[in-house]
């Protein structure tokens, strides 16, 4: 199984044994998202933005105005790209042990620019077809000014690290009695009917929600 | 109307016509949401850690173990708190007006720890009381050491930021009759039937999944 050796920053030092290196495990999380919190240091400060983003191989991807404060700070330094999927409530018999099952994935690195032309309309296309399939080649297709005013970034999974936690509550043993109810409370994400906009012209077939 | 004069920070740049600086707006938003992300620099490298908020009056409250490396690092710089919620996937007739429909916060500035006994007791009941109400007082009450072990935080909404997208997809003009479904697809977090833990004993109601 392939293994990104954890660094000081990904290791994952609360709870280690949620913790989680191996790229299936990186990978399957990444897909089950689509927004990811991105934290760049602009003057000294942290500021974290949310994207969506795509895994394409062992790359995340992400895109944003080639005009934006915010790729201009993804390229001249390293980012921390964090996607978090809370899972279920865990509700415990004493408010310590409360919990939550989630699944989460942190990467740093430095971004790279996808700038070649037919990369950088691979990456637009692997973002539609993974929310939308079959969609892109229905589009009306992009021009050249927006290709060049849409930025897409790349960051590589190298140092990387899971964090999962799974399972009921665990409480204290002397409070196994208390008369409370504790178990898990699973959330999920459903989609509502589609809203077709008000300018559509003719009768289309809405497509899925991505799942 | 209460209003934040936005800072260079959280003055919303790209697309500015969604930019909010009032606080109802800005509490609405946090008080619909669950987890936000927190960016600190740790080392000089961005580190983005996913945790529950919530909020009291004009503060944003979490909290971690006393002996974290994440709370550590808030308690001696500056951090960005943001939160997203994704409403809707927006979709249009071209790749580059594909949107989404949100609303998010970013809040800059530096935690304080809640060290003082009874108000971080005030503190932990709000958070389990705002998931769960009436649950606080029926569980088991918590031990001075399990207050000494958890460490909150809290951060004043002064340099505090909103951004909201809402309505149907802006297309190109010269793209209207292009033939393709066009519109919104909304998203909603449900819950699933609780799952007892496997320890519970006796027979007890589940409480309702936070709105």
């Amino acid at each position: 199984m392939q293994q990104n050796p954890p660094s000081q920053f990904t290791r994952v030092r609360r709870a280690p044994q949620r913790g989680a290196y191996d790229l299936p495990t990186i990978h399957a999380i990444l897909d089950a998202g689509t927004v990811c919190h991105i934290g760049h240091v602009i003057d000294g400060r942290p500021v974290v933005t949310p994207v969506f983003y795509w895994r394409q191989e062992n790359q995340v991807y992400w895109h944003g105005s080639t005009a934006s404060r915010m790729v201009r700070a993804a390229l001249s330094q390293e980012v921390c790209l964090t996607v978090s999927l809370l899972d279920e409530w865990v509700l415990a018999r004493s408010a310590f042990h409360h919990s939550a099952n989630y699944r989460s994935v942190v990467c740093l690195g430095r971004p790279a620019l996808v700038d070649d032309r037919e990369a950088k309309l691979a990456a637009m296309k692997g973002f539609v077809e993974r929310l939308f399939p079959g969609r892109w080649e229905r589009l009306r297709p992009p021009t050249e000014r927006e290709i060049k005013a849409t930025a897409i970034l790349s960051l590589a999974l190298i140092e990387a690290s899971a964090k999962v936690r799974t399972g009921p509550p665990v409480d204290d043993p002397e409070d196994l009695s208390w008369p409370i109810w504790v178990g898990r409370l699973p959330l999920h994400t459903t989609a509502g009917p589609p809203i077709a906009a008000p300018d559509m012209l003719g009768s289309h077939e809405p497509p899925a929600p991505p799942a």
